[in-house]
């Protein structure tokens, strides 16, 4: 086993299928998509269906639905705010692959490849407005809570691009980025299974930092993927925050170690191989451990969070995703 | 005269200021963009306080918060969603910037001839985010409102893209185009102005045929103005429809006349001299006394519906409003 291969944690928990508590509320959201996005006209229909390729774990509405389980039960508001979730979500990514100029996505074309930037940047915000509309279908609460998790979404994406090439990035600034691009979103998601099952206060904000926890420790493995995955494995590029000059924890904490100065060296020239010339300092500076710890560190605080629960198969479930989410190969 | 410089129709109206009647509030409406955009974070705070340089006439607050006053009174809730469609507006110019390359906008440099592409896709999100927050802060009834009118926004913009170059646009396929690019959300606007001054149901119907005519006709002039306008006076580029292949109604009426090959032939060459070569077809085929006397119609319907309306210096602006959308040079 080398470098690049090491899983962050060993993959215990991989016979479990975590849908398997909602698979039929899962089904609904589906079709609730389907339905919010049918349009009429066939030269939109066609670009608007395309990103069903796009479909990947539904890590949002998952998380959402068992949240609700977990803290009593899944209601209509619940199934509508699950595609609500993964619209938005959808639209991220639809914008990120205008921003990467990437040509391919779940191993289809991409949007932009096929239709290039306009509709792709068009198509974005087409999904954004009608996960907005769709959360107005449930009631001002919901838009609220919407409203504000992508207020901070979009701020999260914002600070990330200005900041790029920013090699004097802060370990507390990058957690501001993650903790708006990726946490938010799923602290939403929680949060709202929890409000809409008709939870108590201290469950709701117990279920909104499981949420958060659980988003940071995603993004930190993600980062690790992107530096020391395995393309096959990852289906898709890696190896591109190094090339788009973003630092994630790793690189922030290589260039606070005794061999900051030839890391900082390696990354300015950003050239091909940056990311198998920086393995070794990554590996001497203790930089990959330290944020493998800080992802497991995250993803027991989340775990810890649940304890508010009932026992449950839907809160067992929720563990394992905690689990699974530092321990990413793809 | 030539018919380069011919206006649509007389400037009458030009001494008159519109927002007379509601100059303390729109006052009130800046502070809210400012304050709903305010931002902790330095470097995002500055991308978000470039926006201020694209403030332009302020159409849409101006029509929502007339309407407002000619129904009855300005409330808060005015104030609150005459920021929101706004910001709306502002993420649309945002979005626009990058699909045009513009470089300028309001002799300003753009978001993304500053920051680039990236930052300018995601200012545009933030603006849309923030607007469908601040709508969140009012009531259910102006989220669905907002959310329903930027659907339609999004769907507009998108079919217009991927018509760009079918020359066998119909008329009807352009109204349905600009009906959601641009007259749904000052449809909008004079129908949430409607709504919230306590107007019955046929004003706010009454409201929203207006709004939609209005925002038809200054759709119909403003596809004038780049077909024979002088940029001087416009202070933009002018004939970026042609170069982008987007057929308006003009060029509609124009391919369906005796001259349609060789103005076909013209058009397909996409030439830099397009926009001059046009001009002897256009005129010869009548093709903008069609498109004026159509825009003129609209304001013509538009201004009968202010009828339900009793007399008041706001109503008396909303029809100066419409005069002028159709005489445009800028």
């Amino acid at each position: 086993m080398n470098s690049t291969t090491i899983p962050v944690v060993p993959l215990a928990f991989a016979p479990f299928d975590v849908t398997s508590p909602i698979a039929t509320e899962l089904e609904e959201v589906e079709r609730i998509l389907a339905r919010s996005l049918r349009n009429s006209h066939p030269r939109v229909a066609e670009v608007v269906d395309h990103v069903r390729h796009y479909r990947g774990k539904r890590l949002r509405p998952v998380l959402l639905l068992l949240a609700a389980k977990a803290c009593g039960r899944v209601t209509p508001s619940h199934l509508t705010l699950a595609a609500v979730v993964e619209m938005i979500h959808t639209a991220t990514l639809v914008h990120d692959d205008v921003l990467d100029g990437a040509k391919v996505r779940r191993r289809v074309a991409t949007v932009n490849a096929l239709w290039g930037t306009k509709t792709s940047v068009l198509l974005g915000d087409y999904l954004f407005t009608h996960a907005f509309h769709l959360a107005s279908t449930v009631d001002l609460r919901a838009c609220r809570e919407i409203g504000s998790a992508t207020d901070r979404v979009c701020e999260g994406e914002l600070c990330q691009v200005l900041n790029a090439g920013n090699l004097d990035l802060t370990e507390e600034e990058y957690f501001h980025i993650i903790d708006g691009k990726t946490a938010e979103l799923t602290a939403c998601c929680t949060r709202l299974g929890a409000i809409y099952a008709g939870a108590d206060l201290e469950t709701i904000e117990a279920m909104t930092r499981f949420g958060r926890y659980v988003g940071q420790a995603f993004q930190i493995a993600d980062d690790l993927l992107d530096l020391i995955g395995q393309e096959t494995l990852a289906g898709k590029s890696l190896g591109t925050d190094l090339e788009q000059g973003k630092l994630t924890l790793p690189l922030i904490h290589l260039l606070a170690s005794p061999v900051a100065e030839q890391a900082r060296e390696v990354i300015r020239s950003a050239g091909r191989n940056c990311r198998v010339e920086l393995q070794s300092y990554l590996v001497e500076a203790g930089s990959l451990q330290y944020a493998r710890d800080r992802a497991l560190e995250l993803a027991n605080l989340a775990k810890a969070e649940l304890a508010i629960l009932p026992s449950s198969s839907s809160r067992t479930m929720l563990e394992v995703m905690t689990d699974r989410a530092v321990q990413r190969d793809s």
